[in-house]
């Protein structure tokens, strides 16, 4: 059987929960991350979740690709739209923004600032800019979801199952964040989801 | 008719490259980025290129979007694989480590640290840092090509169009980046290719 490597919380949640959603037969393998004897380094040289390894030990890494991957399992999901379609391109295009100018260019300086310089003087500074990056990435987020429930065509698609991770991480942040009420709201409709609430329970977070 | 709009030399290199492999009537456009006044603020609010305008208005942005936007407009090209492969999945995996962790989390900093740290000060030691961050995540795609050709499946896809980009973008900086020899071999056959030759001289670097 396939198995998706994961870490409680992480990004990988995004993974985790589509894999529910779609009701694929996939088991979910948790691991350390950091250490260096992880056994995610046998699989994933890059030591990161979420890696899906197949059947025939190929392994997947990357959210962008790993949930569209999993919905083309399901043909005609609501998750996702057929290939050559705008409507596809456009899902692939937020789950682009997100690991990309959401996740990579502003929550990995504020939680890893020490992959962005050595100098620990620097830090401070370096988390405090990733938070603006972070928040001007959220308001773009924010004005894409005036008057309009989900990212993409009126429903619940892998961009939101996506967005639905990082619109709970920033609620630890607080402040400018909590102003967001669009983001906060899919947030809300994200967190009622069967397949949410099943992941974050198998995740121990619920 | 639709417009792709792109800067000389930038990321939207990829999308450009992928347009003339695949000969799709699509018009190519050059914006200025980085200034107030710049026509792409109308097109994509986050002032980026590449941004693909469809000709009913949408618009269309992230190269890990766009290039397999623009592949399944020609069903069976070898640039790509059917939706539910394994090897689109891969293909998939590529653009979004490349986006990720090639792009944002490294070249980024190292060419934009102001938008890392609000302290010039800070500045040297980021570049720095990015260009650690730059060599792993390059040293990684070496150990990929070790007895390979290209990226995925022994032919040329969307990945190998993308990482052709980054791959010209390294050797402006030389030192351990010319080491990368399976890298640099690549790039070499990237650029021997009648459409990566007609689009850098429509950009003007040939
Ligand atoms: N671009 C990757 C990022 C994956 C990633 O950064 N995962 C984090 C958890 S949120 C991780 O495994 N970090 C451990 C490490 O970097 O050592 C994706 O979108 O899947
Ligand atoms: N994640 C985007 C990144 C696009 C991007 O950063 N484009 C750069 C050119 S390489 C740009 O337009 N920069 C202008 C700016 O950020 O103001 C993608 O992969 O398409």
């Amino acid at each position: 059987m396939a198995t998706l490597f994961i870490s409680p919380g992480a990004c990988s949640l995004a993974s985790h929960v589509v894999l529910r959603e779609l009701a694929l037969p996939i088991q979910v393998e948790r691991v350390a991350l950091r250490t260096p004897d992880s056994p995610i380094r046998q699989i994933n040289p890059l030591g990161r979740v979420p890696a899906l390894q197949l059947d025939d030990g190929t392994v997947l890494t990357e959210n962008s690709a790993i949930l569209p991957y999993l919905a083309d399992q399901v043909p005609d999901t609501p998750l996702f739209a057929p290939a050559g379609s705008v409507e596809r391109a456009q899902i692939q295009g937020w789950l682009g923004y997100l690991a990309s100018e959401v996740h990579t260019a502003a929550f990995r300086p504020l939680n890893r600032p020490e992959r962005y310089s050595a100098d620990e003087s620097a830090h401070p500074g370096i988390r405090a800019q990733a938070q603006v990056q972070l928040l001007q990435a959220f308001e773009h987020i924010e004005r894409r979801l005036d008057g309009r429930q989900w990212l993409v065509a009126d429903r619940y698609t892998l961009a939101d199952a996506y967005l639905g991770v990082f619109a709970s991480w920033i609620t630890r942040i607080g402040g400018p964040f909590n102003e967001l009420r669009n983001v906060q709201r899919l947030r809300e409709q994200w967190l009622q989801r069967p397949a949410v609430r099943s992941a974050l329970q198998a995740e121990g977070l619920l």
